[in-house]
């Protein structure tokens, strides 16, 4: 047994209470390194009365480890816990002090969970575990107010550049809500509205005020209103780390220097502000002079960001937040935004751009979800630059399962692709076998996929300003197949809670070097398995799949055969299958 | 290289701001495994002209692991990160998101700590770090008012019960701060002075009158104000898990049931409140019926304890609070507490009742530090119960180190006994040798030792109640030559700084099976080797110890030759030696 291969930590991902009654406990050790593990739990003031072991089960494993999983449900919300850790007949118990051969008979060495606070549980909005977003980046997605174009506004469809406009607003995104009903969606991320400089305008200039050229506050009520009478959440972007340099404190300092009564509001170096070799002597995101990092440890920036939280959720009724550059802001903000935002509405979504591991910021007290990055970097790995086979990218989500609790998985925010990165069917190379492959599995994963505009119809594009191309809406020249498939594959989700949180998900087949990957969506009612071949030549997969009768799900492109309990699956090149069977209760 | 053994992770003990300036990294690899290590370090805005590579040094073991340290001080305030692990040609590189062979140049993939902000990083109190404790249970210390007394007081010096008093009061211990002063201790912890049915006074019934027996308001100003004018500091205890039976709010629910406004003030499970085979029908500390749980989560009780605690720090100038049962009371509440505490007095100490590892209350957002019963185990273990030898006495030690930030080690609160465990003397069956090695241990380590009143004249006593004994004023009664050796250890301590927060921690000589321990401190002034032989036989000890001259520190009982740069000491049974070399700037 490799010892040093054991960990396990109190809190975290490793001990959290996944219920205002339920503890999960998990501990990780080599790969194939154990055969069973349980943990010795009780409460600390009553130990023999209450006294129990728990089997923990392997539920996810990467290239170094598996990690396993127990729940206990401590009858006086207080757990004291050792692991016992078996290979065999080899068998050794882990307390928080060291690891030991006999049975430990005392509590205090052990680790704890102190007590379950029903506030301090992370419960994430129920309505993400089901929702299916799609990212809008206004001045791109269409125009349906021309009346508020910018000044020199160019044709609708012209090429990007970092500089110039189209003349999107939130009038052009009433006016296709049904497209959006039509594709499925159930949930809009936008990315920023408020008045600002750029055609991104993660350059605020007023917080408050909807930017001119998008159309006013009342669009955005009417906007909201709209979207909840179809079922569709909405979720705004606020710019917190920095404002735009024509934010006007950002303009007082710029007038009265030292003497400005704004100048904490930043973190000012030297005045009077310039820029010298390219680095602003006051700090920005990145070193955009025209993006002042805001000091959101100053009382009177919190208190006047925290109002700005309150007023859109409560004005025009909005379902959360995306946060922008989350991980630069300070932790102690993000924890009063979270009480502000949620008193507000109980309900609200609350997503951090992080693109690291995000899991400190997942504990209940600061964000629901983050933009899942580390997803899309491994489903890229796998489906479209194959850079992974199919055991590594089994390894890649095994390791983000473990490194959540459930229910920070549960309410993931599945990204493929946004207005940061190259398009998907950019990333493809325009191969549409690939960019299915990829939505699929993000489609059948545990989390809520979003969908980046205009991909379901084959817009492509680079990175920024490539990816921020118009809105194609001549259906002509929409990829009406590909919009389809995209159609289909909501509605799936949409049909199958077991493809949603419902679902537990495992890896059925995940070769080394494998270009075949088969996953499974268990729920109590249903298991859906989905079966992918990433390769150019037709493959064959067989699995153990019991006698029970297997239904079809989606498209169908490939043949199957069950035979003496085992399913064999032809899939064709970049071939894919969805299988369903029910389950009756034990 | 054993790859399953490297550890690090993004914030808490492993990658923290040590200062505004300065983040210290930290990485734990299987023992022996590694010849180098370092950190490629840069801001992930300016990645080329920033990059720099850092070397990580080993700064503490256990018994399966080295952890490494390095600092870093980000230009830009932001840090991303990956790690270079070698042995000897053996080399690989460690990034968030796997180990490889080649150097990763993609700064997204690797590991980062975002910003520094500067209200975020830890910083307890500076005086801490040259604090040394004394604990005072004030119904057992000094009765100065006899006035006051209980009714039913028994005879000062008699056999403590659970149940019994004796007549100690804060007169009694105002009597005899000239005795304090002499002893050398500048800070005083005081069990619970508030309201309260009991002798120990932990079930509240007035958070904001003192209890009757003790004095007043005034008489803890008075209190308060003659410790400052000596230099010592006062910490009061918060009990605010629980209250009193008889606190106001509960005898309201008692008599009111489940119409009372109080209500939700406790988790009340069952009305009329009961108890049912020892459970009481409403949560309380452990299973005491006369300790119902306070809903720290209930704006209104937050409110209120709030209040206490700032009350009595404004009201009568306190250093801080103890916090009793603090783990099992909501984070949120503690950051709260903090920011009220720190707000009334920036200089607070704010010291929680934690057993276990408690890393993640000591991230700046809510304790200083705990009570480290982990240190108490561990000098027990091996000067006291001889259940470890040196080596696993380091290893445990090194742990310690390991598990915090290095500001957290510098004010952590190590204490050998108190009113929770059987006195010192006691675990060591009245064997005085013991009792000083361990002493001398705690006093020269880092982070603030404390005393549990009477230990330093002799007072012994088993487990509660037996470790509540009244106090010895009787000198002829008093252990005059334990007192004496307190009084050099402690003015020892005031005299050098290397033994305090200045030094580093390092141990030059720690075997396995053995029993002799050899302690480095080093700032860059001084180098203070503290030498301990917890055996029976006489050992000699030697050293590399360079050619400079070496003095002696502390009381003389052992022999010491110093030849080819080799220093020998010889040591009686259950002997120590201290002695010191000054430092000349390389």
């Amino acid at each position: 047994m490799l010892l040093e291969a054991i960990f396990h930590q109190p809190k975290r991902n490793w001990a959290y209470a996944y219920d205002q009654d339920t503890i999960h406990l998990r501990l990780r050790a080599k790969k194939n390194d154990l055969t069973e593990v349980y943990a010795l739990t009780g409460d600390k003031y009553a130990w023999e009365e209450t006294r129990d072991m728990v089997p923990l089960t392997k539920f996810t494993s990467d290239s170094m480890f598996d990690y396993y999983e127990g729940e206990v449900k401590p009858p006086y919300r207080r757990l004291k816990y050792a692991f016992l850790l078996k290979n065999g007949e080899e068998q050794i118990w882990m307390t928080e002090t060291d690891f030991q051969r006999e049975e430990p008979d005392d509590p205090g060495r052990m680790f704890q969970f102190p007590y379950i606070h029903p506030g301090a549980v992370f419960t994430p909005p129920a309505w993400v575990k089901d929702a299916v977003f799609y990212q809008i980046f206004p001045e791109r997605f269409a125009n349906g107010n021309p009346a508020l174009n910018p000044d020199k506004v160019e044709p609708w469809g012209g090429e990007p550049t970092p500089f110039n406009f189209f003349g999107g607003d939130l009038q052009g995104v009433i006016d296709h809500l049904d497209y959006l009903t039509e594709l499925g969606i159930n949930a809009i991320y936008f990315t920023p509205i408020f008045e600002a400089t750029t055609n991104h305008k993660y350059d605020t200039e007023d917080y408050l005020r909807v930017d001119r050229h998008f159309g006013d506050a009342d669009t955005v009520k009417r906007l909201v209103k709209l979207c909840h009478e179809r079922g569709i959440r909405v979720l705004l972007d606020a710019v917190f780390n920095h404002s735009g340099k024509t934010f006007a404190p950002f303009l007082d300092v710029q007038k009265h220097g030292a003497a400005s009564k704004y100048k904490d509001w930043f973190h000012i170096h030297e005045f009077p502000l310039n820029v010298k070799d390219g680095i602003p002597t006051y700090e920005t995101f990145g070193f955009e002079a025209h993006m002042p990092k805001l000091n959101t440890e100053h009382p009177d920036v919190k208190a006047y960001l925290l109002e700005v939280a309150e007023y859109w959720i409560k004005e025009v009724g909005t379902d959360g937040w995306r946060l922008d550059v989350a991980d630069e802001v300070d932790n102690a903000f993000w924890r009063d935004f979270r009480r502000v935002v949620k008193a507000a509405n109980p309900d609200a979504y609350i997503l951090g751009e992080i693109w690291n591991e995000s899991s400190s910021w997942l504990q209940g007290d600061q964000f629901d979800a983050s933009m899942n990055y580390p997803f899309t970097d491994a489903v890229n790995g796998f489906f479209v630059q194959h850079r992974m086979h199919a055991e590594q990218f089994a390894h890649a989500i095994g390791r983000q399962l473990s490194r959540y609790a459930l229910q920070a998985s549960e309410v993931a925010f599945n990204l493929l692709d946004s207005h940061d990165t190259p398009r998907l069917l950019t990333l493809c190379e325009g191969d549409h076998r690939k960019m299915k492959l990829a939505a699929l599995f993000q489609f059948s994963y545990m989390g809520a996929p979003c969908i980046y505009y205009g991909d379901e119809i084959g817009l492509d594009g680079d990175h920024d300003p490539g990816c921020r191309k118009c809105m194609e809406w001549d259906e002509a020249k929409q990829d009406r197949e590909l919009l389809s498939f995209y159609q289909k594959l909501i509605a799936l989700r949409h049909a199958h809670p077991a493809l949603r949180a419902e679902g537990t998900v495992r890896f059925l087949q995940a070769r080394a070097g494998g270009s075949q990957l088969v996953m499974e969506r268990k729920s109590d009612t249903e298991s859906i398995l989905v079966l992918f071949n990433r390769s150019e030549e037709t493959a064959i997969v067989e699995l153990e799949a019991g006698d029970q009768p297997w239904t079809e799900l989606f498209e169908r492109n490939h043949r199957t055969a069950l035979e003496n309990s085992v399913l064999a699956v032809e899939l064709p090149a970049y071939g894919y299958a969805v299988m369903r069977t029910e389950l009756v209760g034990n």
